[in-house]
């Protein structure tokens, strides 16, 4: 690991505990993980008389008159923001904005790396969703893009859902769509190589916070037979009386068989088990699912189903750790599903794109398909053009497309 | 010029209008002007977990409990906000926030190659004097300073106040006090070349909008003779009844000769002409001036007394022109001011801390003094190191230093 960092403002001086002297994490951090460049060259008064005043001048006057110019001479159309307000940072809970930040960052290098899509990040010191709705509208114009993340359910839903009713760019919420579309690739290949498709397929999926939500919808519009979701009361159906809005509107189109009781008995002759919780699922419930089941057990860092009990049992064991085969890792989605809408100038990224994205992820593999291998590595140079090709062409056909 | 964009989002696609299609301008800003990028590398699964999860829960964490350790493991600290609502930019008025925002990636990138400062453009879609502070205060987090930007007089006074109040991040309104630095330096300089002191000075400034105010403020303080500044109706001063509350507080530190009436009457027999306004100074007006008289015309693209005339009677002239001598520049002052700001993480940027920008910016040329060089060209590479060092001492010494 080398950290390139070149950095006028740092002055050199290194202090800090002796965790922070000897962790390699925190050598990598230091002065931060990003910076701005400028893309042309100020090299002398002509340079900046065409870049700054007086040249820059007819740029504006041209967007003012035909404000879809925006697009072409800015790079509004190249950068998203990334917005979080540190309720629900990775597994360490709510940390504020400040400690958010180098979570943010990272996020930003990966959508760089990965995507080629610029990205900022953006952590709100504010907590109502009117504020951060209010907030994110209000900076909108500089942005291409608006990637949510690591906002606490059930706040992230509505949040979403009311800044892309306002808004003419993609809104997404990557702990849900993210995690939804690499999950729905894995479960598609895996059901591939097993032999079936996804609608022979009973799920379960543990876990009813941002990630479980989505992905039983994502799983529900690619036609699985059958998801059941679980929170920790147990399994979601029309029969209890302590949902929320959101869970009530899951058991409106989850567990079409109306089981109820505990995930365990949910589990029970299940052919895919999908975590996104924390807990674990003790073996002999493992032992109790059907036959060449599919094991998606994807908590960190501790898998809800160790890989090597799950291995006992499951044909295909997916977990979200990279010390494992078959890592669910949103890196895999997020950086090309910005690109292709951006590339196309979509106003919103639409649930088809999404599928076309689980589509295109998963036929990156499948060729070379195999027990450890339904989902392509993060460093496979084939996905982000394949997903962002998809999403462009997916964004067309949904007529949300710009140019 | 050449742009040296490398755009993986741009198809190549350029279509546009004669004028967009032959103009070095627009080829310029096709695509934008700046981008982000990595200061890390991300080649494998280790990097990956270290600048990713898991690595930077880590650092999070010691966030979390010491919240002062994001200056040091974030870009925070290396990153400015360039914030505008596209309310009043360049001479162009009031063209909204999408068509600002070739301004301010051109701002933002001369922050770059001339502080080493990342800056962020931020154009708002919002105008009341409440939005724009809560929105900047919710977005401060993310940042090490604000940049407020083409926002018009009086709301900009109001907003800048109120943002410096509520966050410990300098915030800084560049058509004010970046203005104020370079005129204050190169009259400095002028004053110096002609064997008089400030304080021997009496100077009329013509135009009472954020630089006018902000240049009388920092004359005043600078310990100028008498300066007396004239709106559209006259000279500003307590006899008249039509003040707002901004022009109110400017009657109260300056005009100590209480002279009132009209500019013309107020240039009779002044040293110093600052223009910050439109309009023309007919020639008998300007022949009416102090002998070995100082005159900065700093209207874009015409300045108030066209320099063939001002020097048939000024020792020195200056304009805000990059095609004349003695340009008034701001990029002169911000960049520099904005890096000695972060470098010692001022809380806020002083007026000790103008001061001490505009006396070394002042000093780059003082040994090369001629009527034609009383500051220095934008490209003088000594300027942004000067600035720099002397604003963080000023910090220091002025006790809004946190290290």
């Amino acid at each position: 690991m080398s950290a390139e960092t070149v950095n006028p403002l740092n002055d050199g001086n290194v202090s800090g505990s002796d965790e922070e002297l000897i962790d390699p994490a925190f050598a990598l951090h230091r002065g931060g993980k990003m910076a701005v460049q400028s893309t042309v060259l100020v090299r002398d008064q002509d340079d900046l008389s065409l870049a700054y005043t007086p040249g820059v001048a007819k740029v504006c006057t041209a967007i003012a008159d035909q404000p879809n110019l925006v697009h072409d001479y800015t790079w509004k159309s190249q950068v998203v923001a990334v917005v979080t307000d540190g309720s629900a940072v990775l597994g360490l809970g709510d940390i504020g904005p400040h400690a958010s930040l180098p979570v943010m960052e990272g996020k930003s290098i990966l959508f760089k790396q990965f995507g080629g899509v610029n990205a900022v990040p953006i952590a709100l010191d504010c907590r109502e969703v009117d504020e951060i709705v209010e907030t994110v509208a209000r900076l909108a114009p500089s942005f291409g893009g608006v990637n949510l993340e690591d906002i606490s359910a059930p706040r992230c839903f509505e949040i979403e859902h009311r800044l892309q009713e306002r808004l003419d760019i993609p809104i997404f919420h990557d702990d849900q769509h993210g995690t939804a579309v690499v999950t729905l690739a894995a479960l598609r290949n895996a059901a591939r190589l097993t032999g079936r498709t996804l609608g022979e397929l009973r799920a379960v999926i543990s876990g009813a916070g941002a990630a479980g939500v989505a992905i039983s919808k994502i799983l529900v519009e690619a036609g699985i037979g059958d998801v059941a979701v679980c929170d920790r009361k147990g399994i979601i159906s029309h029969d209890r009386e302590d949902l929320t809005e959101v869970k009530r509107e899951l058991a409106g189109f989850t567990n079409k068989a109306g089981l109820s009781g505990s995930l365990a008995s949910a589990l029970k002759g299940a052919d895919v088990f999908i975590g996104v919780s924390r807990g674990t699922v003790p073996e002999p419930v493992v032992a109790s699912m059907a036959k060449d089941c599919l094991i998606f057990a994807m908590a960190n860092p501790d898998p809800e189903i160790h890989p090597a009990v799950a291995h006992k049992y499951a044909a295909v064991v997916a977990t979200g750790r990279s010390d494992y085969p078959n890592q669910i890792n949103n890196v895999l989605a997020f950086p090309g599903i910005f690109a292709g809408a951006l590339q196309v100038r979509a106003s919103r990224i639409t649930e088809r794109m999404k599928l076309a994205a689980a589509d295109a992820l998963a036929a990156v593999v499948a060729d070379e398909l195999s027990a450890n291998k339904v989902i392509p590595s993060p460093f496979d140079e084939r996905v982000a053009p394949a997903v962002t090709a998809a999403v462009a062409t997916a964004a067309r056909a949904a007529g949300v497309a710009r140019r």
